[in-house]
């Protein structure tokens, strides 16, 4: 039996880290570098403001999963400054300097938050439709990227900084565009929720298949949610490039209520 | 008479922000906000890591022509984090919080350098070709996002900065893929220079066009040099949307010698 890959996880105790873990646990030789234990990991507790503490974990490890940052899509510049910006700068550096060679980044549909603007992307966030309006057809990869907020625009740095470093120092780089991963794993509080919902067993799918993709994949992006009915996100691309096969999908029927505690 | 529009250039006793100054020192009220003074403009001598001080500096100004970074293509993060990500927040923060109506933003072809790498470009930017390829077309706008260092990646930041600030603060931003402004307006001395070069009336016309642009200009992206023949950007979009009629175009002609002194 082949030993197992590597993986370290930042942000191994946060929402999707501890969904990660519980997945694929077994699969792969896992660690979780976090602000605090994650429970069931080996855990490295450390900041993602750490360089040197980074580049130290990191070595060994055959690919980075890199989820930790200020999630909160309204982050203020403050603290996306050091936790989403420094940090992600950290995370591609330590990975480099370490020799990893891959980069699992968690970007965000919020690099391209702004379409929720428009119609009629605007329409079917807010439920105001029965139906998908006619010829309808879900953004794809080649739109221009459009953040709602700092949490955004970081998340658009990283795959900039993805790029760069594929380009000239040899790192291979994939980031996906997450929908919305909730804890109690069920989106039907609001038409948002059904539309951007990416189920635990699918995240932890497209996280897998972004881990043992071939080398030779060396950078892309791509959207990932669950096969929902009214998403506003292509996941064609995932699903012709990485063979993503998402088990789940969102109807169309919610109840509205507010967002879960665990989940703001 | 219309009074003259007051136009605040960061930068202003750079390479790019001295030519504004002489181009357009009678048809603007300019002011430069710099490190140090800018000779013949009225100067305010500041960092851009003073928030407060870019503020009070942007107070009653109908536009920003936002050039201060470190401009070098190969800035140490160390660098660029203070000059270029954190200095672009705070302009376009200051922007928002002073009532500007208009950013200027001189992005850069490095926030796309990467494509450098790839054939017919390398070829062309190395001047291993004698004539263009049969059925070249230079890149355009809708080319991903490709930085070839900190200092692209810092661009790339900038213009999607501009876009959140569009959407959700109502700022217009128009950002300028500068090509190569040369000291000496000279760009014999590489066939790089020659596809990249902006000459200083070129430069001084885009930019006034980008600060005259009507309010329902709200946010674009455009690639800017000269009429080359070996360009590698399409200026076609900057020719369409603001009108811009370059005036200089580098042949192919080169001696290759070091880059000036005063442009590294």
């Amino acid at each position: 039996m082949p030993a197992k890959k590597k993986v370290m996880v930042t942000g191994g105790a946060g929402r999707i880290g501890r969904v990660i873990g519980q997945v694929h646990g077994d699969r792969y030789d896992i660690t979780s570098y976090d602000l605090k234990e994650s429970p069931g990991l080996r855990s490295i507790v450390g900041n993602l403001t750490d360089l040197a503490a980074l580049e130290q974990a990191f070595k060994g490890q055959d690919a980075v999963v890199h989820l930790a940052a200020d999630i909160r899509v309204e982050s203020p510049w403050e603290s996306a400054l050091p936790n989403n910006f420094i940090g992600t700068y950290n995370v591609f550096e330590a990975a480099k300097r370490a020799g990893v060679k891959r980069v699992v980044f968690a970007s965000s549909q919020h690099a391209t938050g702004g379409f929720y603007l428009d119609e009629p992307y605007k329409s079917i966030v807010d439920g105001r439709f029965k139906d998908l309006p006619k010829g309808y057809e879900p953004l794809d990869e080649t739109c221009p990227i459009r953040p709602d907020g700092y949490y955004g625009a970081s998340k658009a740095f990283g795959e900039a900084l993805g790029s760069y470093y594929k380009d000239y120092h040899g790192l291979s780089s994939l980031h996906l565009r997450i929908g919305w991963v909730i804890t109690a794993d069920d989106p039907t509080f609001s038409p948002f929720a059904l539309s951007l919902w990416l189920s635990h067993r699918d995240i932890a799918q497209i996280v897998g298949l972004c881990v043992d993709a071939p080398a030779s994949l060396k950078y892309d992006i791509f959207y990932a949610t669950s096969d929902n009915k009214w998403k506003i996100w292509s996941i064609e691309k995932a699903k012709r490039v990485l063979g993503y096969k998402p088990q789940d999908a969102a109807g169309e029927k919610w109840t509205q209520k507010p967002i879960p505690a665990a989940d703001r």
